[in-house]
């Protein structure tokens, strides 16, 4: 006889199974669909995730549930069991609260402010992107409207990508970081460092070599990974056993190549340890996207631009470039990477001016949900800011306001995560330094395993069995906090710059 | 207010777009996945297949179709429409009469066997094969037996992949074919033709260079197709505007990649061509494995293999081989690639004893089916007939009754359709030449869009409207027949060796 917990374990089986097909979907779409393949590609994936919502939210999953839980009252409060009925009954809960034709009409809307952002910022024209923002802006209120028992309005969104995660609590943390980054920044305008060595033409069969050999060493392994080529980098998977990651390379600047290919690795590396135990379950995957960017960033910065780990890049790297690097040191290459320059585009921005850029967007998110800011007025608000927090004054809504997708797709409350993640990858930092006081110099060494494997150990074998909140404390011994990440960036700055931090 | 010929059409596109992300995630299996991606994808396939199933035997299914009959009980008889509502009809009452434990079965032992299979055939091992066929016979039987008012058990299983057609058309069809090769086989035993031109080592870049062009005259278009590699070449498509080919190169046999890829791009050219207005719908792909397989062995033997064809191929063939083929003349390239051998392996067995390979299995087939044969003596009955039809001694069941895929996986009455699209391309070339004479001096001139543009007016625009054997007589103006094949081969033999046929 099947057990209540095998009965439920099959039915998610079969979500997670359709959340596989359309991941695969999404993958083909980026990186290998001819271009006129779209069109029914997305009557597809529309269809798969209306399939794989009512297959969810309906009432039998509800009543799985509920045997599960009887059955597993005894079973210990950390078993794989356990955790599962309790995370999955949250999100059924949650997702049952949201009309089916709400969930429809936020997903169309989604679509199709896309679509006008694409087009708008293209023409430089905020006026025709305003209508798509406010409609997502009154959708997302009435998303809000479904929910109860929430402190402010802006939780029940930062909810959807951080489980358990407050307004206030983010308001803090960034007013901290806020308070260290602005003198930070301010103390390093005027410094100049050397960035010509990133801007040599470098040969893109070299930097493919490169970027194998570096992946292999932090665990990429062709058995159960592909690495390919697309325009808008991302990592996905289809179970620990299945990773996709991406990177875009350009003969003009190698730095995006490189350490973008670190940066998904570090995303690929947490999906692939978890637990097989959790595979084709909803919680077989990580949990939160801020544990998630912790990962990606830890790799990406902490490790990929250390001064340890330059001196291992930067001898292949130099081999590799068709001699257009001939005679660059690691201590240039080093300096170059960790380079602190306000500027106008996030994604382009740097690990330290990051989080101003997020901050500006945290607190516009919520002045829009709220009211106090009218989206006719946003670009002003932007353009303020821009000046106010990084000094740089914005030339046009295509490179300020409109600059990222996340608004025109109904992404409000998403931004954080980045930052968040940051703070994370401090904390994981310091405490894998406290567990192997060797860690600088098995990276220095070019050995990454020592890291890996303590990550999985401590974080990516749970998969979702722990929102981050949850999880976090198990491993640094506390909650989500500022100073490991700014005690990392000073002292990293001051090697760079050679100056001293408050 | 939708129509009902809307809401069936929606409620259809839903099935065509899961099939879609079946085909998807098939194609990914066979190109690009990890290899320990495997497990998680067959569950995934599994779901995919039996919620799209469910849907579409569903009793709503049922009521939308009837109420869409009502509705276009006077539209022209020839439209979408109608057509629509005839073949989804056909389809729904065909699968509602299989109970799902009975298609659950079926996939299991389907799945079951062709792992049996692989391992088997690996040690030579028909014993360890057989426990596996006899499972496949009897559930087949017991599909065969959900069913009524057929001629013959077989009957059933062929009209699975070539609906309507009857084996008592096959069996007349295959002896009149029998009668025609048996003999022209016999008569050219004796012939040498120097094929040393097709065993060369020939660079595997050149092979994709000259593939690509020749795709590109028959019509693949980058903005709508993929050309990809993997172990056994297939092509498949989601929907018209997404086709994907695949082949496989080996520098040892360049003739596998070349013939191979326009074979797959005949079958690609089929899908591209369906009319935009059947897209998304059941029927918006192409009717019937026979008539598939005609556009594939039509665009690879009847083209490809021709003198006219030839003359156009060998000064690039000769070109981008490295030296390796430097003064080969067409006329050499012609005769090699048209040598008649009796061989071993239907797969690598030439134009004309492949029709006794696929007569060979038919027969053993219904034998098996019927219990006229016991699966214990397959063996023994193969080798004989082997012997007996091509002169053949079998040297081992791997090389003998192991050899396909099928029977494994429970793919009994499909082999037949090969033969038979030899047979339909054969009428299809005989029309197209009373509709263009001068097709063979266009593509003589390497002008290909003629023959392509015909087809797609005459056969592909219409996708799944019409069964084969309704299409077929508006094209060629009669039922599927011999001569037109049987003319083609000996016209084209006596060319090759300058003898004269009876």
């Amino acid at each position: 006889m099947a057990t209540a917990i095998a009965a439920l374990r099959e039915r998610l089986g079969e979500n997670t199974d359709l959340e596989h097909a359309a991941s695969v979907l999404h993958w083909d779409q980026a990186t290998k669909m001819p271009p006129r393949g779209a069109a029914l590609r997305a009557d597809a994936l529309g269809t798969i995730s209306r399939f794989a919502h009512e297959h969810f939210i309906d009432a039998e999953t509800g009543r799985l549930l509920e045997r599960a839980a009887a059955e597993v009252a005894d079973h210990p409060a950390d078993s794989d069991e356990v955790r599962l009925v309790h995370q999955v009954l949250r999100d059924w809960e949650k997702s049952r609260r949201v009309p089916s034709e709400l969930a429809a009409e936020l997903s169309k809307a989604s679509a199709l402010g896309y679509e006008a952002w694409v087009a708008a910022r293209e023409k430089d024209d905020f006026a025709a992107f305003l209508p798509y923002l406010k409609r997502n802006l009154e959708l997302k209120r009435r998303y809000v409207d479904c929910f109860e028992g929430y402190d402010e309005a802006y939780d029940v969104l930062l909810d959807d990508y951080d489980h358990g995660m407050k307004t206030a609590r983010v308001r803090a943390l960034f007013a901290e970081l806020k308070g260290e980054l602005v003198p930070l920044i301010a103390q390093l305008r005027d410094h100049e460092v050397d960035v010509s060595p990133l801007h040599v033409n470098y040969p893109v069969e070299g930097q493919r070599t490169l970027v194998d050999e570096i992946i292999t060493r932090m665990g990429f392994d062709p058995q159960g990974w592909r690495l390919d080529d697309t325009v808008h980098p991302f990592a996905t998977s289809f179970g620990a056993n299945d990773i996709r990651i991406t990177t875009r390379f350009t003969a003009e600047y190698f730095p995006t190549g490189l350490y973008g290919a670190m940066h998904e690795c570090g995303h690929g590396l947490y999906n692939a340890g978890v637990s097989q135990a959790l595979q084709r379950t909803p919680i077989g995957a990580g949990t939160s996207l801020t544990m998630h960017e912790s990962q990606s960033r830890l790799w990406e910065n902490l490790v990929g631009r250390s001064r340890a780990f330059s001196g291992v890049l930067t001898p292949r790297l130099v081999e590799l470039s068709g001699g257009s690097l001939n005679g660059l040191s690691s201590d240039a290459l080093f300096k170059a990477v960790n380079k602190v320059t306000p500027s106008l585009i996030r994604i382009e921005s740097d690990e330290t001016t990051y989080g101003m850029h997020i901050i500006l967007r945290f607190e516009l998110e919520q002045e829009l949900l709220e009211g106090r800011l009218a989206p006719e007025d946003l670009p002003e608000a932007w353009n303020t800011r821009m000046e106010e927090y990084l000094g740089v004054k914005v030339p046009s809504n295509a490179d300020g306001v409109m600059q990222d997708v996340h608004w025109s797709a109904g992404l409000i409350g998403y931004f954080s995560t980045y930052a968040l993640g940051n703070l994370v990858a401090g904390q994981l930092w310091e405490k894998a330094h406290v567990d192997m006081p060797d860690l600088d110099a098995q990276i220095a060494a070019g050995e990454l395993s020592g890291l890996r494997e303590w990550l999985r150990t401590e974080v990516h074998q749970h998969g979702s069995k722990w929102n981050a909140n949850e999880l976090l404390p198990r491993v640094v011994g506390g909650p989500i906090a500022v100073p490991p990440f700014v005690n990392y960036l000073k002292a990293k700055l001051s090697d760079v710059y050679g100056v001293a931090f408050a």
